[in-house]
């Protein structure tokens, strides 16, 4: 395996790579900084994936770096906003393969690519463990940002996509499955699977190493002004929720037989008996979570017919969060991931 | 020691204390993304300092929390950028003492105060060592950028503040030397040291702990178009020349005997024999190395009354980068320190 080349080559090498010709970048990489014509209103957000924390050392660099991006993009998307340029900086221990790294920039520039996102810097640095850290920025609509705290008592509560699967990916991950960048499963110590349940696996496994952001249903909800408020699906339904509720001053009531769980967490072995467990506090769905007032109702429509989204609840004038089944309440409790709790994976 | 609290109850508490009022900033920390009014020309930058590479487990960590945003602002005021907006993603062990994490954002939010800087955003991360990656935004006069591309032969070759003075440092604190936010010096085994070079050592150090933005400097030239070219000194003022030359495509001879060797070095024991090692291949001076085309220097005679800046040299038409000393000219290696270099350090 070559190592990497020195820092002074790595740099060249990215400024040929991230070389753009779009005419809102004054400035691309190999500056001391970039600078861009940026727009009147600029959305912009950090988020970083950590080995070890965010993903094993055996993924796929290329999701990795798809992710990388991605979750950012996600961000965005929440609020509304059209993404336009990204930084990258990685930390990498000095005996990484220049294939990892030529793997994690294929993922990233991919993932660009398919938004349109220009990266526009970055650093690199040497680390004990694999790091990236990346910033994102978007143009917000005159409209202006889909915000967490706009919902009000009334608004009905839509969720998008399913929950619960990149959650059950994780288990499978950390039972010893392994999913590459063209979608083959390998099992952990030579196990015997059926085809079916390889696809199965492989679906679940991409739902958690390589998430699509919303972004066109958040253009749509802030654009459109339909949305009161909105929260990417990042660390669990219940404790995204919580935020989403917390920012708007709002309780919620959520109906349980409405929540889009995903199909493969009552079939897959050896996942938690009850799939509500890791559709509701299991984490990175990426979806969105918004609300919508009821004036906004027939507006929605067209978003229904466009996006997989779900009507789930309502926000309410309580303080708070609580499941609805059968005309019985529970409280839903804000739980879910979280990097410091100590039995946290 | 206590540990940390909860990431909830971490971002919690980052969003009460990087609030702000000011208007420019139409949604803060505690969002999917901030949205800020952006200036038509907007700079952005990106640098990490990660420990046991950027500094060691026993800095202060006021002191990293100043220097994780100032080495930033040192690149925006590289491009002559006003700096107005910072986002902080921190990977931190989980078993970080509260202590760490306070001291490390009062020294984050003290640099952000003295250069009008507001926390717009940031990522939290469970990590193995502690890393710090900022990115921060700010305005470009409408006069443009200044660029490292930008120099022509002819132009004079200036740099500011002194040289060495933080590799000074680093050779100190590899030997034991601890310098806090309040300038005390802690030598190594209890070693005893007189008072004078006590003061000495805590320059030294402070240069490598604690280095200042040449943010007015390169407003400056920026604004006044005095300067065709920057580029600031993070990586060794060989290094850095090189690439600035590389960027305009010219070459350069500088004087060796015009270059502000920081007085520190001949006079400190223990560092190399000779100064111009250090001033020439040390890095993180952070000082900004820029050219002047002839027509400019008299512009820039109202600069060098405000600034500690010297004339060291020429860019011209060759492909060489050389040192000249009494009639004698030698060649200037592209040498200087390099993340992934095996012996680095």
């Amino acid at each position: 395996m070559k190592a990497l080349p020195s820092e002074n080559d790595l740099l060249r090498r990215f400024e040929s790579l991230f070389a753009t010709r779009r005419r809102d970048v004054k400035v691309g990489v190999g500056d001391d900084a970039a600078v861009l014509a940026a727009p009147a209103l600029l959305a912009v957000c950090t988020d970083a994936l950590v080995e070890g924390e965010d993903f094993t050392s055996g993924t796929d660099p290329y999701l990795v770096g798809r992710k990388a991006l991605n979750v950012n993009l996600s961000d965005l998307a929440a609020m509304g906003a059209a993404p336009l340029h990204a930084l990258l900086t990685l930390g990498l221990p000095r005996q990484t393969p220049v294939a990892w790294l030529d793997g994690f920039l294929d993922g990233f520039r991919a993932a660009a690519r398919e938004q349109a996102v220009v990266i526009v810097g970055g650093d690199l640095s040497a680390s004990i463990e694999r790091f990236a850290s990346v910033t994102a920025l978007g143009r917000v609509p005159a409209s202006g940002p889909l915000r967490r705290g706009g919902g009000n008592p009334g608004d009905e509560l839509w969720v998008s996509g399913t929950l619960g699967a990149a959650a059950a990916g994780l288990s499978l991950v950390l039972r010893g499955y392994r999913r590459d960048r063209e979608g083959k499963v390998t099992a952990p110590h030579g196990r015997r699977v059926s085809p079916v349940r390889r696809d199965e696996i492989a679906r679940l496994l991409r739902h958690l190493l390589d998430p699509r952001p919303m972004i066109d249903l958040g253009r749509m909800l802030a654009e459109g002004e339909i949305a009161s408020a909105a929260i990417d699906l990042s660390d669990g339904f219940a404790r995204d929720l919580h935020r989403l509720c917390r920012a708007s001053g709002t309780g919620a009531c959520v109906e349980r037989e409405a929540l889009p769980v995903d199909s493969g967490l009552a079939t897959m072995p050896g996942l938690p008996s009850d799939p509500y467990d890791l559709a509701l506090f299991g984490g990175e769905d990426y979806g969105l979570l918004f609300a919508v007032p009821p004036q906004r109702l027939r507006a929605m429509g067209k978003v229904a017919a466009r996006f997989a989204v779900r009507r789930i609840g309502r926000l309410d004038a309580t303080s708070k969060i609580v499941l609805a089944e059968g005309g019985r309440l529970s409280p839903l409790p804000d739980r879910g991931f979280d990097h410091f709790a100590r039995d946290a994976r």
